[in-house]
């Protein structure tokens, strides 16, 4: 398949991968936290894909050969489950089962932020997805974490996000206002989205989801991130019209994703392609 | 009580032990996958029991016995949990608690497989109720899981159904388009359903603890399985009519089990008595 | 401030508590059970303040010197966890950060109940919220839990939360159909609520987190366990009325708390000062 070159050609290929999620429905297996469980295995589902949760070191390498992705998604974390991310993760390496990073609450405590830092340093991870604070986190940029809110976020979050995507031979997505989704040399930003989705928990592990649900069956990650974003995003556009408050918004996003054509991705994605910094940035 | 004869004393029946739910409040003790803890707490009240999920070994035993049934749902499980498990349910054998198990994900790895063996061989089950790929891999009929979905069933859910109820000493309840109950010698076939179940996550477990609030309070259980299946099924078709998504389905699903008269369990269940396979099936 | 001496001056400082809960977002560090972490993830978000769950022993005390209050809910506890809620508390000793302690299900077990004495004994809690068999079973003034629902409370509820706010030096709240909220010498009444709540799963633990919230940013906290608790039965008044069912009810719950205005609070609180019993009950 062609790299596509125009923000159109971007879009539709955010259709296909949905048009290819819906038919080949890949599992996707999740380590993930407590909060999210039961909301990001119902996103799986209604983008087209399978959930599965596992964490047991006892199964997760058995577990991740049956999947088309892995999140690893350290929110609630404690020591043995980074060990079993990190044994899911070797073995995903190994079978190319893309790996996607959400680094919850990096930045906001000392263990945190090194368990992130393990994963990503013993990990060949695919994409890594997360608010402006917790990538400051990770990259050493700076950006201030609450908690697992970004209450400081990076300076250019472009820089930042090429520069994290060349350390590490990843993707890199920071999401926020806009979107931005980054490789070592390419940049796009992500319009869609709505304020709507800074009023419940958990809608950064939600858009890790989407983004694994498009990496399972788009093998370019950074077409399959910033689809997975734009197709959060349009859902939670749908939804905000009908919603009377953060719940019932909750109820009309999982219903609208669910019903979001591939055809509709491909018209509503609200996509730019972006400048990349200058090669001096590269060393 | 006099064994059910016909369909229309069966569905009588289902009524009844609604009622008698409603009326007794028995406590349903889980231990459960954290995925669908809250969803199943939520069910068990609705339909009008009472839950508690404790998994401790410090404190299962004695949970256990203020309980009218124990609910064994290794979803996300680990090796401890498996072990308090098994502790619970020995403490429910003694008191005459029945101990209803759903081998979700059974098939998909060794771990999940074996763990579920585990507890079938070293308890006395009242009730098994899985998927037909889950039932297909505890029987060793064959099935393909994936992740927790069952990709490939068996190819005769009746005999299967039968077969693994005669050797476990069980009620076996195979859930699907049509849910078979059976027991060594009875079968029933429960129609009562939406197609609208299979978008959103655990309805499966959902079903299970429907299953142990009937079983809770008829000693029949058998007639339990399928008044608990069919309850379930009723309520998601009234909920259907009024979705338009599976979350706002989700939501209209609890309100009209909530809602659920006996009366009109009795008359809206939709089952038949099945013919079980002949005697040359028993050895 | 002064100390608000009418019922009127009470429901004018719930109203301040509010507008300052969401100017100032603090952060609630929870350590509570699997069942409700994405409820009260929410219900914090949508009160305004920012929520985050961790348990690690390896991050507690770093997380909860981040935050404004902090919950421990032992709901479906286990050794490790009560170790690391140990931990956590004394560091919020140290740094004044207000504890809020919800002993669910004391009483229906010995672990249970002894758990949370210890966190009673070796903690200096700010606020004790439990329903009347949950309290009675800390208090050792009777009750009966089932689960961690309470089936027969205590006698004299008044008396009961004076007498073990007297011996922690605690304020204690026994929430029920009115809420009693007292310190060693005030007692006040909470009518706000509505029936509803009782059908739905972890109401309770919902009370405790809005009483979190509110004593993040009230020093005085008998105002602020009132004021979480009237917020919240306000709330739930406004969502009755559009509710068809337990599962549209909580979703008319949380969109109704997200949008009460502090305005709407200090207007729509119903409390009552009652008197505290006589001198000769403090020893």
């Amino acid at each position: 398949m062609n790299e596509p070159k125009t923000a159109a050609e971007l879009a539709e290929r955010f259709g296909e991968a949905l048009r290819r999620i819906r038919e080949t429905r890949p599992l996707i297996h999740h380590m993930t936290n407590y909060v999210v469980m039961n909301d990001t295995a119902n996103l799986t589902l209604h983008v087209g894909a399978l959930p599965v949760m596992a964490h047991a070191a006892e199964e997760v390498e058995e577990m991740v050969g049956l999947a088309g992705a892995l999140v690893l998604n350290p929110g609630t974390l404690s020591p043995d489950w980074v060990e079993a991310m990190l044994k899911a993760g070797r073995r995903a390496n190994e079978l190319g089962v893309p790996v996607v990073l959400d680094p919850v609450g990096a930045g906001a405590t000392r263990f945190r932020t090194d368990s992130n830092l393990r994963l990503l340093d013993q990990l060949k991870v695919a994409v890594i997805r997360g608010n402006s604070g917790e990538i400051g986190a990770v990259s050493g940029a700076g950006g201030v974490v609450r908690g697992v809110e970004s209450v400081e976020g990076v300076a250019d979050p472009v820089a930042v996000a090429v520069g994290l995507a060349r350390e590490h031979g990843a993707v890199v997505a920071i999401t926020g206002r806009r979107d931005v989704v980054a490789d070592g040399h390419r940049v796009v930003g992500v319009d869609n989205g709505h304020e709507r989705l800074t009023t419940i928990t958990g809608t950064g592990c939600m858009a890790t989801t989407m983004v694994a649900a498009f990496a399972a069956v788009e093998p370019d990650h950074l077409v399959a991130a910033a689809g997975g974003l734009a197709c959060f995003g349009l859902a939670a556009e749908q939804a905000a019209a009908e919603a009377k408050g953060p719940a019932s918004f909750k109820v009309a996003l999982f219903d609208r994703l669910f019903g979001l054509t591939p055809e509709e991705l491909a018209e509503g994605a609200r996509v730019v392609w972006l400048e990349p910094p200058g090669p001096g940035g590269e060393d």
